[in-house]
């Protein structure tokens, strides 16, 4: 008999991303009707799956123009109306896009942040978590500096202002300060710092978040890939390629892991590359890979689709299972379940219709109306699968109560067994470096133990990909171009890229 | 050459559905924590896709109850929130689902209505569109009634309440009331009346908007097809069976054209059927399988899905094409793609992720970004399309802007060939039946001849599926129960149920 | 001692109208820059103290032209921006402000109503309360309208559209329909009805409810009886004259008790006097003297402030008192303060000091607080009554906790005695015309004998001016113009106007 | 002629406040039902004249204790709901109320702010402004601190903890770091800062802003003045002692110019006073007194009403005039104008009446209104001034633009003669210590030669206090403690109390 429910639970509390970040620059000339604010709010509505909650640009027309802020909370088109495109001005800017929990007083939190220098105005944009966060605060704290907020963003600030031991007798050497800033904070962030007319794009040594270049093609392009480079008409930087598509630019390249990118009118330039101590390798996370990141962007040269189908491929490899049809949790999971469907020879089939409508306000449901609360997003095609055996491939588990009330509910409409396949091995530690996991005891691969998951989800049996599959099945991919590739599991295996020792 | 897009136009200018209803009912004696008006909630939830505007719910304790009315703008569940559930009770009740033009002036439109009337108060909810309202208003008002609003359904509330001259000795008679008004207006309609304890569920002779009846399962059970109908807990009634899932509901049968049921604590129970005029065919909106309904909805004993599948067929053996991959616009067009994939052959392959957090919003994009507008909602998945000729499926197309932004953008990332096939035929004529649809001007069939529509659209080449391998694709799934078959095609071929005469 | 304060009670709950009512209307040659929309926002700002919950709008170019609506919730000024200002056209209009319980819902009954009828479009605006609505309500029903709101404002749109009988061959004759409902409701109501290019100013034959009218001056006018008739650029209509002075308009004359006056861009027109049955006096509310309308607001040829001085004047004579110093709760019974003060020969002093920004949200006190929460609205002016004698002034009491507080205030602050004198009767009945009054258990004069008032409110006397005392004050300021005169005092006596058989 | 009244003014734009602060601490043993949060909410409605734009509160129950926020925009009582109140929890606590121009980013600037410092968490309240802001801001960027606002709070907030310097080998030393915070910031500030269970009360050593000390009587009292001290249950500061009476609190004493008080559960304590520079007088703004706080509050041992009182009485010895009636602009020229009434022997009629429910949207008038949009606020009393000759008084004029526009209106209603006396002297000058004053151009005082005031504001004649005569009312009302007394009177004469080298 399956397992009851636990009270209280809701489909609603899985992993979830802190923040996404974009900026953009035109190059001199400038072209008329490049409308740089307008590029990074399209930019963040294409970021807008990593942060819903809340969103801030900062706009400069360079050199000696102020700095323009706009902010508040929602998805990033009700924010920026508008009205808000006018007062927005400048040549250049940087954006940010962020999870939070809800609140007005919570508006101090919304990045970009911008902080009166000796040497002048910056603004940060900032997707991360400094996993050394309380000896730096402390050490900030001794040195006389208060500090308003918790945030790692507020502390990297007044790391990069404080410290005026950098010596700079010619002005500010911001690069200066940005390196010795990630000597002592190797972990985690994609920063954007604007300073000036200039931008810098920063990667922690790690390259544990995302940032990658594109340039901005002119309006006329028939073809991306036929645009020469003098054309080109600027630049964007950004936690993923797929913010590129809404605003015509074409990927460019990373920000690799250590590295500081200038981006100003004058083009771009590689400004140095900080070392990961002991020569480690590289930890990019590789959950983006199964499910933070939109398909449809690329990093280390390779679409996240693809990746997705390849972890399909392998899970059918790892775990085959003797079915009638295989099918999908909509809709992250269906290049997997496509390419498991294709590797083993069955017919691949939707068996949920979504309902695109569910608002964000959720009705506390009486316990007879609760098992049926998924029901309210996935509808079933029952015509389908009755009578039918199912694989049911889903990206990831976290707390389980989601895929217990799908199996539930497709039993009841008639399935005759359900096969649950998980692409992507058991969640079973916290994550420091900007991913919000639920606690170690409300994880279901901590709670229940393999062999008991089939009678807890009601399921005829359930399999996840190894950790060693999907590091394969997403290495497989990438191109060799003599960078060193490396991936943090540390949620999946407890290694994490650096020592924790708070 | 591709046809420059006109100015102003915006991609979500497509067909709209004015309504959904839903009812539900508790049968003695009352189960404990049957919660009728969070069933209502939900029900009108698996509705949301019929209306996302404003809702609303009325419901009573029954014979000598209160109505209890709770209305407003905005999705089902941020209109009723938890401590709304509260104020709300009753066995029985009604709810609506709408879509207007927003303004808070507009309040007064949401419906449920409530009336009062010499015998008594009723709640009406209503879908559909009175095709002889003006002819119908005049005679009311002549008769010396004032009408507060330009609605059809203030107008059907008040048909029902004035005639005194159905001649009811021993009170209120509401049936005969239902049927002389049904008598004066044939179409559209489905209706829900609450009168004390009882619902009337009705439907116009012609049965042009949906409605069905389902039994609410008690909150055991394990599957619903061994439920014994002895245990079943009340009734519920709406336009779409997709709306019975969410509740834990089972699908007993459609109203039938012309009907009036009667749901009460006692059961259900037919009170007769309204002939159509002349012996005519019903005509049920033959839109509701092409695009308005959910998936998972069942119409005549079919699941839209389905239907939706042998229109792709259809569609594959009426216009194959010579290309390298089938794919769809997502998300109601993929049962198509994937049915003309497997008939033509070729393997189906998605182009497109779906960003899912567009807001409502919408930033005025400059000229050189609108063409790339279609791009916030659609990322290009490259690596699928890159140097292939593709099939793109599409459910219908409205004003064309939509596919020819697609069509434009799959080609800038690299297409080779764009085939685009239309799983209906072109819309031409008004709909005076319940949709929204852009006036003739607007529409591209009446705008752009047939042949010239490749070039309009930067495709290579362009079909639809025929009006009769439609109508063939969504008749062949029923099955035959001795009741007439007949859809209404009004919308693409101009032929109305019955004649416009104003 | 002092009795204990009520749980629960607030210094909120007093006496509350309901609405108020404004029209205006240009006459030809239509002056340039004369801003009817805009004149008719000012008036209801005049009016504002009659409701603030929410107001509206209804503009006409008049014989062929819509009718133009705005509504909304909250002050008039809220609700009517710039913007609407553009929208709302028009060479007349009519305005309602009002007060109601809040909630979303309640939008539906924010007047003016606009009706469609056989004779073409009314708008209604109302201030009162139908004293015999439920008869009216069910002959109404019995005729077959069905009635979608509780309103009394609805009943007499329906009444006046309903009865085709009054036979009118050559088109609608609203004179006759109006007077015909005069006929059957004698009581009460101000209303204005807006057809085409026409507005009829109706008052009830008891003349219950105030309506005066006035005329626009232009704008360059020095001095208001300079200005000749011919130069008159319009006229309004509303509750109030001090309605007129935002708007730069002069006091013209009364609507009388039972007469109708039709005013267009032609003029002023009465179209006759319905007569008060049996021949009774005319029974204006003597309590907008009192309490309701603005000091600076003429009615029946005197200034309210004028009156209210009398009644201090008076209740000097009918209850001096042994003290130091006379002083007032701000601010309406000031008038009657100064003038008591003058009449027994004793300094008028300040002793509080009001804080005008208190929210409308109020946080409920702990118990030790909650008598101090007057102190919040009531700043004590310490130094002018510490060790005194003070006679404190009122206008009326009606639950009697706001006095309470005040008087233990001042003697925690050091006054030596506190004679309290009301400058109006104890109130002790319903009123069914159109003010809200807290339940008769509520009112103090029916909860505490007259003797025992002194100890409950702790105060060292307790003395109100007698009903005959209140109707000579308010009297002797009419100027004899062969009219009746006549006041109600329903709610200090019981006696009614009409016989109330319900 | 009277002079047209400029385009685009309004009578909106006179002087304003930048806050209030107020705090609480309960003494031990802490009583129960003593609910500090709540009197906190209390004391700043009793501030609410001090800022109307947003509020903010922070509480603590002390040693180890979180501090608890709770921020908003709007009013105190819309921000502080009953369920925030639960929130709030502790046994001291300190808020602050603000004007601040509108928009949502705003919200950072809400007081109190929180900071994290080396030595723990302080919270800070602050009215005032710094004047040598820009030199300071300066010193504290080249220490490598970035601020984030542009605020005075914030830059005092900083240099609280930023220098190290203090040498405190044994913790927190506060007490010197804000002596040495005073030292080099002058002028001006009333401050409260909340550290662990301590409040130190600080004003800046020209005594510039007020800051008055409470005690906390038990909620039995019947007499202020009887209440023995070791019945004390807690103790206030604030900036007004108008305050206090909300929340049944004493006046004890001022906090001193340069004073440091040290407020916990175990009582006060007198930290010691900075020395004023150079030996100079107090500068204690005279316009708290003639327009800023509200007449109930206490400074110098004298109520604020009584000030204005003898203001009026100079004014009438300085400029009488020949006249039937002396009046007022309601509400706080009132004393000054019952007193100038009886000093030179008239009658003191009130001829306006104020509408109380002008809302904060103001609609754009036309030009034909614009004249008369004072009398939206003030209801001419017509039968008291028609045909007299008045003496208006006010407290103060700014712009002159309302004072213009009461006399017109005056005059148009029918009064023979307005001659207009002001209980205060010309403004002429900006005000750098926290008030915010118009442009020196849009100062009437600056803009019309006081010969031409007349003409310009339509009166028959226009006198003002002397900066000698506003002193003199002022101080000698001053009881003689062996302080030095002093007054800022910058923003009529010119002259500041430091010298500004910016």
């Amino acid at each position: 008999m399956c397992e009851p429910m636990l009270h209280g639970e809701n489909e609603e509390s899985g992993l979830r991303h802190y923040c996404g970040v974009f900026g953009a620059v035109a190059i001199e000339p400038w072209p008329t009707e490049l409308d740089i604010p307008r590029i990074i709010t399209l930019g963040l509505v294409g970021l807008q799956h990593r942060g819903q909650e809340s969103a801030g640009i900062v706009t400069t027309t360079g050199e000696e123009g102020q700095f323009i802020t706009k902010k508040g909370m929602g998805l990033v088109e009700q924010i920026f109306k508008n009205e808000d495109m006018i007062k927005l001005k400048g040549n250049l800017g940087i954006g940010h896009t962020r999870y939070s929990t809800m609140g007005g007083s919570e508006l101090i939190n919304i990045q970009p942040f911008v902080v009166n220098t000796a040497h002048g105005k910056i603004a940060v944009a900032h997707n991360g978590e400094i996993v050394n966060a309380p000896a730096l605060r402390h050490k900030l704290l001794k040195s006389g500096v208060g500090l308003s907020t918790d945030s790692d963003s507020e502390l990297i600030t007044q790391f990069l202002t404080h410290p005026p031991s950098c010596g700079e007798p010619n002005g500010a050497n911001w690069i200066n300060r940005i390196k010795s800033m990630m000597e002592v904070a190797t972990l985690s962030y994609a920063l954007l710092i604007m300073y000036k007319d200039v931008i810098y794009a920063v990667r922690d040594p790690f390259g544990n978040r995302p940032l990658s270049i594109g340039k901005i093609l002119p309006p006329s392009f028939k073809r991306m890939d036929l645009v020469p480079d003098e054309d080109i008409e600027g630049f964007v930087v950004g936690s993923e390629t797929c913010s590129f598509h809404t605003i015509g630019a074409k990927f460019y390249r990373d920000v690799l892991p250590g590295e500081i990118v200038e981006i100003s009118k004058s083009g771009i330039k590689s400004c140095g590359i900080v070392p990961r101590p002991n020569g480690q390798l590289p930890a990019f996370c590789i959950f983006e890979y199964v499910y933070f990141a939109r398909a449809d962007s690329v990093f280390e040269s390779q679409m996240v689709y693809t990746a997705r189908q390849r972890c399909g491929r392998q899970l059918a490899l790892e775990a085959p299972a003797d079915a009638d049809i295989v099918s999908t949790v909509p809709e992250s999971a269906t290049p997997s379940a496509v390419e498991y469907a294709k590797t083993v020879g069955l017919p691949y089939t939707e068996i949920f219709s979504k309902n695109r409508y569910i608002g964000r306000t959720f009705i506390q449901p009486t316990t007879r109306l609760r098992q049926l609360g998924v029901a309210k997003k996935f509808g079933p095609l029952t015509d389908n699968f009755d009578g039918k055996r199912i694989v049911l491939i889903d990206d990831s588990i976290v707390r389980g109560n989601t895929m217990q009330a799908l199996v539930k509910l497709l039993k009841k409409y008639g399935a005759k067994e359900v096969h649950v396949r998980v692409a992507s091995p058991p969640i079973k530690y916290p994550c420091y470096m900007g991913i919000n996991i639920p606690t170690k005891q409300e994880l279901i691969a901590n709670r229940i133990p393999l062999e008991d998951l089939p009678q807890h989800l009601c399921a005829d049996s359930v399999k996840y990909l190894s950790i060693e599959g999907l590091v394969k099945a997403v290495q497989e991919g990438i191109k060799d171009n003599g960078q060193a590739v490396g991936h943090c599991t540390a949620c999946l295996s407890g290694d994490y890229p650096v020592k924790l020792d708070w």
